[in-house]
């Protein structure tokens, strides 16, 4: 089953989610068809979906999965077993708790309501990609004051961590589809290679000219004039515009100010956290020196090596230049706030 | 063969060079004894041998090598073929010009005075190291106002890089040796890993601390303090200043410049082309996508993915704090120049 621009990468019918699974990639698309809630839970946990709202629709479903196959009103304790395992696959991904915790009342009373509620949330989603690529889109050529741009961007922020489109990398497609976009440079993004493995297999399904790169080639090409606008996506944008997003992206922003060029985080509302009043209060997790010594299990580095392994970054509100939602754009370097 | 702290890693004697392989490290030390001009241009096309230094020795002894093979004064276009040869096996090396241009005019007369002029460059470069060690640790400890320091470092520019201890690998040996470094912080540099490979190796052989990362991670790091220094090797510094250097160091010199901490560039005289007028005439090598789509073999993106190489990048001189070569420190950001 090849996919199509926008086909869907995670559906849902008759009691069946299909996904693809991403930890495959880009060496095989493979489908998996899931009809127990122990191969969702497993999907979650190896990976086989990523990106914080894929993960939420995934959960939703699997709500209206487990009801049914384990009425709510009259196996209950089955039920809540269930909704359970699926909001602790990932304890740390809030969409997962969050979606669940929308559909798993509706599913109590009506089978069929969940499913639709589920099928809501993944045109929510949809949704708000094509919002933040046509907002994106209008800025980026706004701010490059040309007919047609190179983009450079970081990690994945495609429909693989979505449902169709994505963020940063909807922008890239909504430039693309509307003739203007010259190339994408996509960054590898070492240490796990979201970029190199899944951001360029997503490029090529939408037919957009892109070249790859090592991640600190990025700032030297921007330097050099090869990208006329760095689009990231955000793990968390806080009250005063600093954000969170995948190690390598603050190196992208201080090189956009040293050649003068825009640098735009696009993300969903969801993603700002008002409760988080700068970057200064985002703790940086360490994922540890296994994923630093090595590449998809190849050694990279003699076998006991120490590593510091920083997750993400954080980019102060200076050096950025505006970010994208579904609603609105913020310019802070207009002076605008959040 | 293992080899010492200070043990040479490219040897010559009687037309066969001894070096150890650099693409089996860290893995598999292995040598490789070579007694063509093919063998040897292949040896540096793949690098084998890598580093400016350790270019140039080799090349030096690559044209005794090639005198004694096909006499210049019977055989003269093979032995300037084999020249040229080795002259072009890297473009982007200057030393490697200039060792082979300071021994062929020698080898036209005198083999035997062409060995000696190529041992006599090899001598240099080890009594260079050690007056780079000792002159930028003592910068380094002047700059950072402290008893001890973390130091950061690209590639590799140890005793694989040269004959033995390296450029700004030997300031951070000379600091270890001085019981003042605290922690080095290699960067893995991608896409070959040299960082990774052979500079822990190195590191690990000396005894210091270290802590490695992915590339992307410097900046952000340099940012929250990580380190005090920043030290980076060379392949060509340009009149001005201007310096070729592994891509990625670009990236640190800005974060250099906004941490507010020193970036400092260890490299030797023969380094410096004063017929470079600025970085913006150095070309840059563009080393094509296989490196970028695959490490150490292990594909990391769609195979038939296009990428751009860019295998080193310039870093304007306005972002260097000082350069150290073996006979003095040149301020630049107090205004001095070449």
């Amino acid at each position: 089953m090849a996919i199509g621009k926008d086909q869907r990468t995670l559906t849902y019918a008759d009691g069946v989610i299909t996904m693809i699974d991403q930890t495959k990639l880009p060496q095989t698309e493979s489908w998996l068809t899931i009809d127990t809630v122990a191969e969702l839970v497993g999907a979650i946990k190896r990976l086989s979906v990523r990106g914080a709202p894929a993960i939420g629709i995934a959960g939703a479903y699997g709500v209206a999965m487990a009801a049914r196959l384990h009425d709510p009103a009259t196996e209950t304790s089955a039920f809540d077993a269930s909704v359970a395992a699926i909001r602790e696959a990932r304890p740390t991904a809030v969409n997962l708790a969050v979606m669940v915790d929308r559909v798993t009342p509706i599913a109590r009373t009506d089978a069929a309501a969940a499913e639709a509620e589920a099928h809501a949330i993944a045109e929510e989603e949809l949704a708000a990609s094509v919002a933040m690529g046509d907002l994106g889109a209008d800025l980026v050529l706004e701010l490059a004051g040309k007919d047609a741009v190179n983009a450079m961007t970081i990690c994945n922020t495609g429909g693989l961590a979505t449902v169709a489109r994505g963020t940063a990398l909807a922008v890239i497609q909504t430039l693309h589809e509307r003739g203007v976009l010259t190339e994408a440079i996509p960054l590898e993004t070492r240490p796990l290679l979201q970029g190199g493995r899944l951001t360029t297999w997503e490029l090529e399904r939408m037919g957009a000219p892109h070249r790859l790169i090592v991640d600190s080639a990025g700032p030297f090409l921007l330097a050099r004039g090869a990208a006329d606008v760095v689009l990231i996506g955000a793990d968390r944008v806080a009250a005063n515009g600093d954000t969170a997003n995948k190690i390598g992206s603050f190196s992208l922003a201080l090189a956009c100010q040293h050649a003068g060029i825009p640098f735009i985080v696009v993300a969903p509302e969801s993603t700002i956290d008002m409760t988080t009043a700068s970057g200064a209060d985002i703790e940086i997790e360490d994922r540890g020196p296994a994923e630093v010594i090595s590449v998809r299990d190849t050694p990279v580095a003699p076998p006991e090596t120490n590593a510091m392994n920083p997750a993400f970054d954080v980019t102060p509100v200076e050096l950025i230049t505006a970010l994208v939602t579904e609603t609105r754009v913020v310019r802070f370097t207009n002076g605008e706030t959040l």
